[in-house]
């Protein structure tokens, strides 16, 4: 079954993705990492928390790292249009089933907190504190020279139910992987702001959180920041790349931050704003549409993810594919 | 005075730029630089049309190039939403006694002709034919490998006015140059796709149309079309360039057509998505914002443009200050 | 033990190596991969050869592609300073028993065919035809656009010896391995014309010819050949990269013709010209010599490579280590 | 006249040029220029002198700088291969009357100081201290990421005078420009390691040093140090470029430090150590030998030169060409 028609008047608009909140056991290590290595601007700091925002963000804060005792996800978060764009997401989660509450994020505005189909916890709010520009301070570039946040993939155990509910939130599909056996949805791919994603759906045990990607100017950045963590103790935190993605066409690498939350380094992928894109159909067993250029994944890519606080993930409903085992 | 507040309501939903339609004398030559040069895709031919599009496009053409006894520009091209937005738009701009008239485009679905308060002749449709996507086609690629049709810079006799008049439409500035002394905008960067622009006004004789840009990945597309251009009989095209524009943040490469369309190659502006973007302005008195490095534009950059067909451009109210003078 | 002190004053003058003589089972296979796909251009050819240069280069071929019914090398090629360096290295060779030659090849002068210890097959001339210049010819860059050949690689039973033979004719050690345990060579870069080798040698059932490098400007042009060859039916070429070797430093990429040849695709070296300049340790147990980024190469990198004609390899003395087992 | 024969067994083997000794009048200046901008490593550091070195340099510096009240150039420093080469060079240099000195200086061996035939001050060592490698330790790079030093240029008032001078000592030229209605060198470009130059010669009042260059590994590092430049104070510091010369086909970048000296960024020449490299002749009428892409240089960079200490510069017996004129 082909991916559901976009829904090109949802409820509510919403502009993009916007942050993720994570949990983190060792701030002074993250802080190492996201700042020193990749290249991150901080933009607070209080005695528990870091916010961070990328070289062109003008919005507060794109990352949020929390200390706390264990490792984890607190909220991924989306910004909307308007005002009036919060109160019919709250009507329209409320109608849905899903849990909503009105809850207080420093720097932000109103803040709705409600959850997708199968718990993922999601933020919405119109307005964040805004700061200057920084994009031509060149002299503050450094690591992977990061532009702005890109999308958030997460494991899902059934990709069709999340293609559904997110489709009818706005969100249009520009490629998927589809079984071609059982006709099932094996992973998608869908937008808001006009690139391949915002957010990602892939068959496993979920919901869990398998990465968040930021987006660097050219694969020359990447092949620094490679360089650059090979050479300053970070080389077992690099995963997998650099490469190309067959699908979204993405030039790509995964590097692990400390506690093992998956950071991807994105470049390269293509404008997606008409509505009338047809979205890209892979066939799961083509090894290409995970790497253009051929090379497996390991294990730990297909198989581990960060948790969102407070929700036990299922198994999906359907099984690993040999294909795609490493 | 600043820009005036965005309309995040507009009547009609405008999604991008999508195509300019030129007049040219010899479409054989027009080739060798579009085509066999730029690396633009023929997606269509008659006897004397030729249709291209750039590797990531799917619509059909984002350049129509019409053989004619004297060069110029028929139209600027957008898509819309949706076909009730056609019909929107029709009643908008006949509520401002604009004129407004159905045409038949071939490629197109229904289309709306009309012009902006200048008279810059606009052509809306919802729907053009849509082609399989090739921009994982590597084989295909060469010249500057352009990516996708960015946006317009037209030359205009009132900035002010024509910001108003697209304000009003749905456009959002991004950038503008201010003339300190006397409030005016001297220049302004408008968009709907969520880029820098998908249109620009710059005072000066006109409506004129100053360029067409298309987006390339890297500069080294931009340094590989200069070796190549400078090396195929084509370096006198070569306008101004390469450099850093401080607006925008865009490197640039400026370079004529044989009929003297002034085309730019684009790469590394930022994403604008944001509803609550704040605009940049730019003093008229510093040099940084035209090239951020500090070399001048040529004499042909500031004066010369491309008329649209039918159109008797004027001169602007403003004075040419002396800072902008190469 | 470290690598022997340099021969400063060699008997004869070599300035490089220069081209190398494969067997190949179908030519048009063969060219479809050399030309078509890496960029190489055609400079000679007959019923059953090809002959092929690289863009900055002006001797008449770096490769010549003999039609034949089994694949295999015929010869390594090297350029000498001048006439009278054959003949001393006649003498040379002749002094340690080694075959010597007087053979004629087309587009070069007087040419002498040897070996090397174990019986590598040389050919040494001083004058080969020469070609006007075409680095400026941008419109015939294509592929990886290869700049120049750059290095040989090849398996060695007994790298110590190998590495003492070289030494004595001139070549200059830049890098090497050494196991810790035993204090025996694992392999050796070395170089005659300034960068980080002409000639490497690596522990292995050998002689075997590992591969030929060619030189690129820069990791883009990588990352293009690899887009190219994963979209026109080439993936399975592909065998490992791209990366960046800690030894050497370059960023390279490794594929494979239709015969199995092994071809790097290299950027990123260092120059090497100073006679003092101190060779560079790696431990065989630093697993970053390899591949600075992590990633370990497939088995068939570790253990296949191309035959010379008429030559049986011989087990290795050294044992493989785990460590570099993939 | 074309350039002389290349004298393929100088008396002396020059190895490369070395480093370059500046006056500046303001150390800590010239320190954010070179160090905190372009990215240069200290090496080493007194009341009065800093030492600099590139990232995969091992020679213990290749710029020297003294304060003192008036700003100039001291030496130009060339390794030698041997320390017989030294005594050799004394001989060769005293029997053409030029005047020969052995002199300390701090971290190099025996030192012959000397000048060629116009006075320009030469300074021959065969060992310099040595360095460990930083080239692998990324998070060291910064700024334009300079890799090695590559070439001097100078004016000289007899280019056809000079040459024949550094044919003699070895110097290979690569590239010249000719008049063709006289048939006298303009210009030459000269090498010994293998590059396009060591050493060049442009016609004007001399000698005085045009310009030091310092080798980046690909056009993004210069683009990287326009905008850094261009937002950090440095913008009038930027002479010309970037651009493509047609002579040595170098992507090149020109800036001036604090006192006026002129650097260039350069890379993507290319190889040139056969001793039968045919030189490459242009013409004086052919404006894309400067700027393959057309774009004039500034009148400053014809005219202005660093003053080598107690040499008082002559006027060129040529004539300048109105084609060169900016």
């Amino acid at each position: 079954m082909p991916v559901p028609a976009p829904n090109l008047y949802p409820d509510f608009n919403t502009v993009r993705l916007s942050h993720v909140a994570y949990r983190v056991t060792d701030l002074a290590r993250s802080r190492a990492f996201y700042v020193d290595t990749l290249g991150l601007q901080v933009t607070g700091e209080t005695a528990d928390t870091l916010y961070l925002r990328a070289m062109e963000e003008r919005g507060h804060h794109c990352v949020a790292l929390h200390q706390a005792p264990e490792a984890g996800v607190e909220a991924l978060g989306f910004k909307v249009w308007h005002e009036d764009d919060l109160d019919r997401a709250h009507g329209w989660f409320s109608a849905r089933g899903r849990p909503v509450d009105w809850v207080d994020r420093p720097h932000q505005g109103r803040t709705l907190r409600t959850s997708d189909l199968f718990g993922v916890p999601l933020e919405f709010y119109a307005r964040m504190d805004r700061l200057p520009p920084i994009h031509q301070q060149y002299k503050l570039y450094h690591g992977v020279k990061p532009l702005r946040i890109d999308h958030f993939n997460t494991f899902s155990p059934d990709v069709d139910a999340s293609v559904a509910f997110w489709t009818d939130m706005g969100f249009r599909t520009t490629e998927y992987t589809e079984d071609e056996d059982t006709g099932q949805l094996w992973a998608a791919w869908m937008h808001r702001k006009g690139g391949v994603h915002d957010m990602a759906f892939t068959n496993g045990l979920g919901p869990r959180l398998h990465h968040t990607a930021f987006w660097v100017p050219t694969p020359l950045n990447i092949i620094d920041l490679l360089d650059l963590m090979a050479t300053t103790g970070w080389v077992a935190n690099i995963e997998r790349g650099p490469g190309r993605h067959g699908i979204s066409n993405a030039f790509f690498l995964y590097i692990r931050d400390p506690d093992g939350h998956r950071i991807e380094i994105y470049c390269s992928d293509y404008q997606t704003c008409d509505p009338d894109l047809e979205p890209i159909k892979w066939d799961l067993k083509d090894p290409q549409r995970q790497t253009l250029w051929g090379a497996p994944a390991p294990r730990s890519w297909f198989e581990e993810g960060s948790h969102f606080i407070g929700l036990t993930p299922a198994e999906s409903r359907l099984k690993a594919s040999p294909i795609i085992a490493p």
